[in-house]
């Protein structure tokens, strides 16, 4: 092994930073034996180094700074990895960086979900890595499988839990048969879901996801507004208690699919089958399952998140990028999306519907309501009919396969009825 | 992208084979832009060209050979694909192949467990790429994930189920409860197992995996003599009955761990705790489990074997081998085992034991087969008593945590009392 080290710069020493410098530390022997060199790091620039830190790890007075851009300039640094999340100044460092031939690993999903095609276009210029790995799924291998292992395959489908929050909220429920709000907070409490949730339990750290392993799966740059986003805030204990009783899990799940019409590309709560792999994944974790035309159905399970799960994502990408240094061979893994396909409209979508109704207590609103989702071209599967206290009732509904497009019309219509309260809620049903 | 095409050599053309070229002609155009140039097959050595094969592939007649030979000696010829499996000729010929400069994919187990040292030295002295990703579970990414993106952990423990004709017969006797023989004969007739089905259902297939699996795992080569191995021909429809009363399911799995006393390696039926994510994995699928000092709890799920999802792993090898040719970096991926680590013998393991005895129906048999285990150090965690017909009874016993020489002795005990009938069946339990 060649004994010149290779020098890594941190940006931001957070959560991320230290996991990673953690994993660095603890096996520092056998990853410089994988890399081919010792991997040193030389600067790690944050805005406050008097913040408490997860996890213990040491740096010298002398690898501080404050000053990011120290980072992005330092001649001897050939790895920066960025860890402070977000947009700016994130995305102007690792442009930066690349630019003045650093290698970059990151795990800002947002960054690459959102700039993706800037960055991999700057990186091909100059020939140097940009890897990612932990900006999904964090410590789970996916990205690489994806992009690598998996290569020779076209994939047609996709369905993840990529959000450890909101799967937490939906696993709390369904254990407790409790609200909605009640998890939430318990999840809050307990750590599980930040101050202001937003983010998590809307779906929006979800549609970032998915717009980038879509874009490496499909090989087309997915943006993220092209991907449909309903959240979990109108999930109710009773949505999760008629999904148990017909054989269904509710979990917030990301999927994409590669059809002859366009890829379809959604982020939204699904009543899944209790007999498929995604619907045992329960609390924070995380997995992503993945169609391919040879492969099968493949499955990637594990944590979604933390410090050290993420560090060793970033890690991992760090030895790859190392070895690619070692020999002359950095740039050699480019961006994949060779083509444009367009995306599908949601109410183009076809699937199975669950639709709760609140109905007045009277002979025959039963089949009114049948026949009002008949006529728009509704089938049905099977029907729930349960009485509440007092003079309302509910009627659930499961249907074949249908357009959405559909289904939202013939709800307009069932809406409009004199016997029906409200619809309480509607869901798409994955098998 | 370059246009000059890398050449690809086949060695056998069955199931691995004609798999891996599906692929290739299925995705041709894609697979050219990941690897960076196009891929072209230029000779397929296969010794009998008139039987069937499993899909339907083009190859005209000038690519047809019967000299495998011809295709290592080939000077066109980048990387062979070696599809023959056994030891030999694949051994000899995919040494030629690295002597003479050339990268080599491969799918065969047997070969990389038993000769992989050989072969991984070879490889590095010519500084050409050898991957194997097909060798273990079929089209699962899992040897790439373990060497690479996890390659900032300690990998401190792993449990695979890696043979999908016993987990196949395996979940049939669980879901019919049948008997052994009974569940062999199906999985025969369904084509899920061998007409000698010796190798699958007796571990020997698992315990290759095994040492592949562990030798990267633990950085340290590990040979198949030092795996213990039991098959499951002796699981029968009492036990898989008793599991599922007192909480577990059975399975074979392959079991690796890095302790400090050395390492731990193994593959015999388990009685696997329902609440394990391994213990839904049923019928021919595979999972592999894996515990990493940074990453926490990972599983890779998948088709474990078939002619597509081997070739989807086998494609995906030589898309990464010609994108190093392309740019000049084949052998950046080298062996990583780094150590030289002792192994324990199966009496140093420590875990927990089902114990299954039939006794003679007579007061007080419980106490003293208590008694008996006690002495010997053996503490138990629950005991279940039923009465069969006639004058026989049974009793199962489930143990804490205990050294398996312990409980080797204590059964010997146990089967010397004049009220035990026999030790009828023992087995491993992992929560």
């Amino acid at each position: 092994m060649a004994e010149d080290p290779i020098y890594l710069g941190l940006l931001g020493f957070g959560n991320v930073g230290s996991g990673t410098l953690q994993t660095l530390q603890e096996n520092r022997q056998s990853i410089a034996l994988k890399a081919g060199r010792p991997l040193k790091v030389k600067l790690v620039a944050d805005v406050d180094w008097k913040r408490p830190r997860p996890v213990q790890v040491d740096i010298s007075e002398d690898q501080k700074t404050e000053d990011a851009f120290a980072v992005v300039e330092d001649p001897d640094i050939k790895i920066v990895i960025e860890c402070i999340g977000g947009l700016e100044p994130a995305g102007e460092l690792v442009l930066r960086a690349l630019r003045n031939g650093k290698n970059v690993v990151t795990s800002n999903k947002e960054l690459i979900a959102k700039r993706g095609r800037e960055i991999f276009e700057e990186a091909d210029r100059h020939k140097v890595d940009i890897r990612f790995e932990g900006a999904v799924a964090g410590g789970i291998p996916i990205i690489r499988p994806l992009k690598e292992s998996l290569a020779g395959n076209r994939i047609k489908r996709m369905m993840g839990i990529v959000n450890g929050t909101t799967n937490y909220i939906l696993t709390r429920m369904t254990q407790e048969g409790s609200e909605f709000a009640a998890a939430l907070a318990e999840a809050q409490e307990r750590g599980f879901a930040e101050k202001d949730p937003t983010d998590d339990i809307e779906g929006y750290d979800a549609v970032n996801k998915l717009a980038i392993l879509a874009s490496i799966a499909f090989e087309s740059r997915v943006n993220v507004e092209q991907v449909y986003r309903e959240g979990i805030s109108g999930v109710g204990a009773a949505d999760i208690e008629y999904a148990r009783r017909l054989g269904y899990t509710v979990k917030l799940l990301a999927i994409g699919e590669d059809t002859p019409e366009g890829l379809e590309l959604r982020v939204h709560p699904v009543f899944l089958s209790l007999s498929h792999p995604l619907a045992a994944v329960g609390g924070v974790f995380n997995a992503i399952w993945v169609q391919g035309s040879s492969v099968g159905d493949v499955m990637f399970y594990g944590r979604g998140a933390g410090v050290l799960p993420t560090g060793s994502a970033v890690m991992g990408d760090v030895i790859e990028v190392a070895r690619n240094i070692q020999h002359g061979a950095t740039g050699r893994l480019a961006c994949t999306c060779f083509s444009d396909k367009p995306v599908k409209d949601i109410a183009e979508t076809e699937t199975k519907y669950y639709i709760r109704t609140a109905v007045k207590d009277r002979p025959g609103v039963l089949g009114k309501i049948a026949t009002v989702l008949g006529d728009a071209g509704v089938s049905l599967a099977s029907v729930l009919q349960t009485r509440a206290s007092g003079e309302a009732a509910e009627i659930v509904w499961v249907t074949h396969n249908v357009k959405e497009a559909k289904v939202r019309e013939a709800l307009d219509k069932v809406r409009a009825l004199e016997s029906v309260e409200q619809i309480c809620s509607w869901a798409r049903v994955e098998e």
